[in-house]
Formats: C-alpha cells, structure tokens, sequence
C-alpha cells in the first residue's frame, strides 16, 4: 500500500469536495489507497452518521462510494499514462451515474471498508464497482459511471 | 401544501437519521411535503456542501434524493390506509437500492427543490421516482426502490 492517499495528490482546485476534498473542514475527508489492482477506503463513522440509532445512513455510504470511485477512475486514468494525479496535465472525472444496493444495515460501531475496481474504460467513461464490509460482511455494493471531463 | 412535514410527524425512533431526522443537529434536516401527487423538498445548500467550489457535491445530492423518496413512500404507505405518519401501527420502509443520474452541475447558490411521485407499489416494494431541480434546469434524476420492514 502507498503512504500517500490519492486525495493528498489532487492538485488545490480538487480539494474542497463534501465527500473526499482534504480541504473541505465540514466534510468526510475520506481516504483512498490502491491495494494491487483494488482501491480501498477504510472510514470510521461517527454516531451521528446514522439512519436510525447504531445503524448507518444510505447517504453517507452513498457519498462515501461516489467519491471512492470517482478517486479510483481518475487515479486509473493517470497511471495508464504512467505517473500521478498532481502531475501536467491533470486528468479530471464527474460521476455521470451512481447505483447503490444496500444488502443489510450497516454497523457505526467499526470501521467501513470500501473495496473498489475498475470495471470498464470505454472512450471517456470509467465503469468503477465498489462494495461496503464491515468485519467480512458485505453491506452495500454499487457502481458508478465516471465521464472525463474538459478542463 | 401540507403545514407540517412528513419529517415532522415520526415517532421519535425514525427522527435521527443524518439525512431527514429533525432530531440530528449535526445532519441535513431536510422536509418534505405533499403537493398534489408530487412529494417536494426544498433544501439550501451551504457554500460547504460542495464538490468543487460553487457546484453541489453529488454525494450530498444523492442523501437527500434517497431520504425524500423513503419519506415520500412512507407517507403514501400511510395515507393508503386513509391515515398519517405518527399514527398506530407504524410502518416502516429501508431503501434496498438508489440510482442517481447527474445531468449537469448543480449550482449551490439557489435552494434545490426535489421532486418525487410514486412510480409503482408493489407488494413489499414501492419505486419512487425523483429529480432535483434549481430554477427550472432539471440537474440530476434518479429513483429508489423502498422495502417495507417488520417492526
């Protein structure tokens, strides 16, 4: 595993997203990290963060899943061309579609481990799959579409 | 319209989740209401609530379509039976799964204003489906499938 997370490359216009931006006080400040050929975010929830007490709310793990994959299109599409996001010149993605199946509730009380590989790259789209463990549960699967975009 | 918000009627267990429970202080609070057949949600977002500087973050966008929808079911499950949220029995519903389509960026500096109908009740399963508008620019569109839970 690499020490720097993908978020901590983005050059300073990338860092205030809600969900992922390092420079976004309020937000989740997730982290991703490649693993082989899987990107993998561990977050810790906070009690807050929950749909009814001790369970976890769709929307966080929603949020948690489009950033991670949105992470793991444009950090795939830099080193195709061999180097890193923080490089000239910076590849940039918007997710195009999100798909969530929520497959059991989702414990607060450990950590989320968000498992996420790319699936397809076709012209400008990236297909990424994520799932969501808990332990060795599997709690949410998903997908989303990400669209490169022109900056 | 509807004086008092579907989020407002919940007994005190379903009013904790970050996304629509009147009781989270550090969530999104969100209400919805009845307007004829369409369940609407007007909601203004924070300059934080970004995904980058000015345009919405879809993870935010994404928590509120889902708490809507499961709101907008809900309700519909009860008033089927000619009666409101609050009232004995309750009834539940989980979302099993969401899609959201993201049609252009949303600007954060207007209230976003979701719109849902009932697209199909089905047994255990009610679809609901939902777009967010600001102004008139329909900016995303999705829909969830919600699952009656035993209590």
């Amino acid at each position: 595993m690499e020490n720097k997370a993908i978020q901590d490359k983005w050059p300073e216009i990338g860092t205030y997203c809600w969900g992922c931006g390092r420079n976004n006080e309020q937000g989740l400040q997730i982290k991703s990290y490649w693993e082989g050929d899987e990107c993998v975010c561990t977050w810790k929830p906070k009690r807050y963060h929950c749909a009814y007490p001790s369970r976890g709310c769709g929307g966080i793990i929603a949020t948690i899943l489009d950033c991670h994959c949105l992470n793991t299109a444009a950090s795939a599409a830099h080193r195709a061309e061999g180097r890193e996001i923080g490089t000239e010149p910076p590849i940039a993605y918007a997710t195009g579609s999100l798909f969530v199946k929520f497959l059991r509730p989702t414990p607060l009380n450990r950590p989320w481990i968000f498992r996420a590989r790319i699936k397809e790259v076709k012209g400008r789209k990236t297909t990424v799959s994520c799932s969501l463990f808990v332990k060795d549960k599997e709690c949410a699967t998903g997908e989303t579409v990400n669209i490169r975009i022109k900056l």
